[in-house]
């Protein structure tokens, strides 16, 4: 990425996201790379842009709630290694879950986004939402942001949702729009909320964009021409950037995404792609691979009873996988822990009404009684504890940041440290050869027992690969 | 096709593109198969829906103007043989080169639709376009299309054209939009589009759509939802059809379009894909592949000389090769005859003003006068003499299809009229095995000197597949 970062940060963007999200396990997780450190790299190279990071709120960027002076020690400290605007979302849509967040960021000076995640069903109307939009604004955010993660904002829906906050709201508060491209209506939504008034839209260069990506940049500032709106951004530079990309793309092919059209079953089903193809390989571990159109039919039921909650992580897998066991074991026979933990409040208020019977069988289930307060409000100081436990772990350098990383990923965290010193992974591979970048693989020659290269002409195009005899 | 065609009749469409253009070329060179019977069996199965043909004027699906009684036969044949709706451009939109077959398909009960190609240029203005669609109105058409082959109509342009066609032309006559989706921005042109009162749209089914080609009908009903605009597609009937090509396309992925994102260098250099990679192969056959930019920067002045052509077949190869030549060789030092035809006027009147100095080379270099009537009034009756030759080749079975079938393409009829009786040749794969589907290749066994089976993991994902040792 550096090689494009002088032409990002003189574009023009309002902010570069670049950080947070799942960056952050991927790089300790994939790449040995540390992920302050990579911060720090992207704020030197790109000193004029804000930066923007995606934070789950009180999960920070982890799975489970943390306690407050956590998730507080972990605004600090991005902001103090360049994270300038903090996009803060909840699954359920709770505020309360990202107040602490908020405050911190607001603290220390950041710029506080508030989020609202968008998803389709009977109860969330334009006004759901819009009252949303309003208790964010009163907990202090700095502007707003829909987050369309599923690509299921249509462009009537877009154009009245951006009015409806901006009429409740004063137009004085930003409001953002990020939009993913999977089903190819949201340019168009981009468009509307556009001409409704949206402040900033999210895009991606066009070499990495669209599939279950972004809208690229490039054709969103064309669109614009005649209209009367425009952008700040210089296509000029944009174009460089993205020849950047698609440079480096082809050492990557192995790690992108297979899906390059769209899919519009999502609106029927509701079910964002990578849900799906999380309950086809849970129910083929099963074998019971033909059930998933029970499946498909279940979760709208199960999401019914939970009282409409996002499909986003982690609602989407609790969801998902508790309607997989309905299928297979009968409706509620089995519940997960995490389930019955939404369903008792353990992860937040949901938008609507549950199920009570549910919550019943959760309640029995569990052992554990239904809360309605913050969830994190149960949670007793743990700074302490995760800072002993992280100092104790070779490697682990003493720092806030590392104890950050131990606190959220205490699986990944030990092997990190232990092999940090050695090094970024380059997992680019030489497009020509196939060749990994950083360790190239032996040849093989000789009798054919173990793996040896062959030149494999697959679907009409030639690739080098290394093959094992086929028992 | 075929296994599409029931759920294509019953889904609604106001018309089903489905001959014409290349697909004529396309059957008798490649296929083995009989243009005129495709269309049969189309029109056998799909009865309900008004079969539609993209037909390139007085030039019919061939690289020449022909005569007038061949345009007739050929619309008569076409209209006999199962087309509806005839859509008809002139690559130059001169009107003069389309009268005759609007004239013909009118005469035989057909629609005929008149096209405007859409182009950008400094004198294409709205107002331009808008004296076409009224000249096209004049000469009889029963409605417009504006065709945008090269993606590069973006919303208010296409907002502001079909609005002007409207007030000019009335409300009545009905407007179609043919737009690709090369440059990303076209889906949202047609939102636009819709707003401004089109009647039709041109769309693809998802998993044949995108890239060069068009928008996914699914994403364009999707998007209309809470507009107050619906079309009469049946999305169900729709999904079955996406679902069928996107089983097919495995069968034929040597073939699919590698261009799955979008491009939006285009509108800077308003130089379809097609033809870009076409002189880059032709600068390099010259060992001049670094001079690319010099061509691109060539193009403009070349097209501006031509008094503005819009770039489509066969005006767009005509300013390319030109603008190559004019690079290698010094500007106009060599003409193409081509070229020299388009200056003199013999493809028909161009848009804007021609650069005299330029004409006066053509006329130097072809040694014919420059003309200003219609090209094809002065061709001589050449029916009769087509179909004798025709009718001496072996294996033409004397019907006026196989004489148009010669007529249009005189180099690769006899070849087809010899092996027709062999039957259709299938180019698809199995998927699977990667052999062919006529002629299953043969598994070999033992000593590892030619192909054999393995057990590939590619990305990840496991593989049986044929290889040949690496030499």
């Amino acid at each position: 990425m550096i090689g494009a970062c002088t032409d990002l940060d003189d574009a023009g963007y309002w902010s570069i996201e670049c950080w947070g999200g799942a960056t952050y396990d991927s790089c300790i997780r994939f790449l040995n790379e540390d992920p302050w450190e990579r911060l720090r790299t992207f704020k030197r190279l790109m000193p004029k842009t804000p930066l923007q990071m995606l934070l789950r709120g009180q999960n920070l960027l982890g799975y489970r709630h943390y306690q407050d002076e956590v998730v507080e020690r972990f605004c600090y400290k991005s902001a103090e290694n360049g994270i300038d605007v903090f996009r803060i979302f909840d699954a359920l849509n709770d505020q309360r879950n990202i107040e602490t967040s908020v405050r911190a960021v607001k603290k220390v000076g950041g710029h506080a986004q508030g989020t609202i995640c968008y998803t389709v069903s009977p109860i969330h109307t334009t006004k759901l939402f819009v009252d949303q939009a309003r208790r964010l604004q009163d907990i202090g955010v700095d502007s707003l942001c829909i987050k369309d993660m599923a690509a299921l904002i249509k462009p009537q829906a877009a154009f009245d949702l951006v009015k409806g906050i901006k009429e409740a709201c004063g137009n004085d508060l930003r409001v953002h729009l990020h939009v993913h491209a999977t089903t190819g209506v949201t340019l168009v939504s981009l468009m509307k909320a556009v001409e409704a008034g949206v402040d900033c839209v999210d895009t991606a260069i066009s070499s990495m964009s669209l599939g279950p990506g972004h809208n690229p940049t490039e054709s969103f500032i064309e669109m614009l021409e005649g209209t009367g709106y425009t952008t700040r951004v210089d296509l000029e530079k944009v174009m460089r950037v993205k020849s950047h990309f698609m440079e480096m793309l082809a050492r990557y092919s192995e790690f992108l995404s297979k899906v390059t059209g769209v899919e519009t079953k999502i609106f029927k089903s509701q079910i964002p792609g990578g849900m799906l193809s999380n309950m086809e390989s849970q129910l083929k571990q099963q074998g019971a691979g033909d059930r998933i159109n029970d499946v498909l039919d279940e979760i709208p039921l199960v999401r019914k009873d939970t009282g409409y909650v996002p499909l986003v992580t982690p609602s989407s897998q609790i969801v998902g996988t508790q309607a997989v066991l309905n299928v297979l074991m009968g409706r509620y026979k089995v519940l997960t822990g995490e389930f019955a933990d939404l369903m008792l409040g353990y992860y937040g208020a949901v938008p609507g009404e549950k199920n009570t019977d549910v919550v019943k069988m959760a309640h029995e289930h569990a052992k554990k009684e239904p809360i309605t307060c913050r969830p994190a409000d149960l949670l007793k100081p743990e700074w302490d504890k995760l800072r002993r436990e992280a100092l104790a772990l070779k490697g682990c350098n003493g720092t806030d940041e590392d104890v950050l990383t131990y606190a959220m990923f205490p699986q990944v965290a030990p092997k990190f440290f232990l092999e940090r010193h050695e090094g970024p992974r380059n997992l680019g591979r030489n497009p020509a050869t196939g060749e990994s970048e950083t360790k190239p693989v032996e040849g093989h020659q000789g009798a054919i027992t173990g793996p040896i290269t062959y030149s494999v002409t697959l679907s009409g195009r030639q690739h080098k690969v290394i093959v094992t005899p086929y028992q």
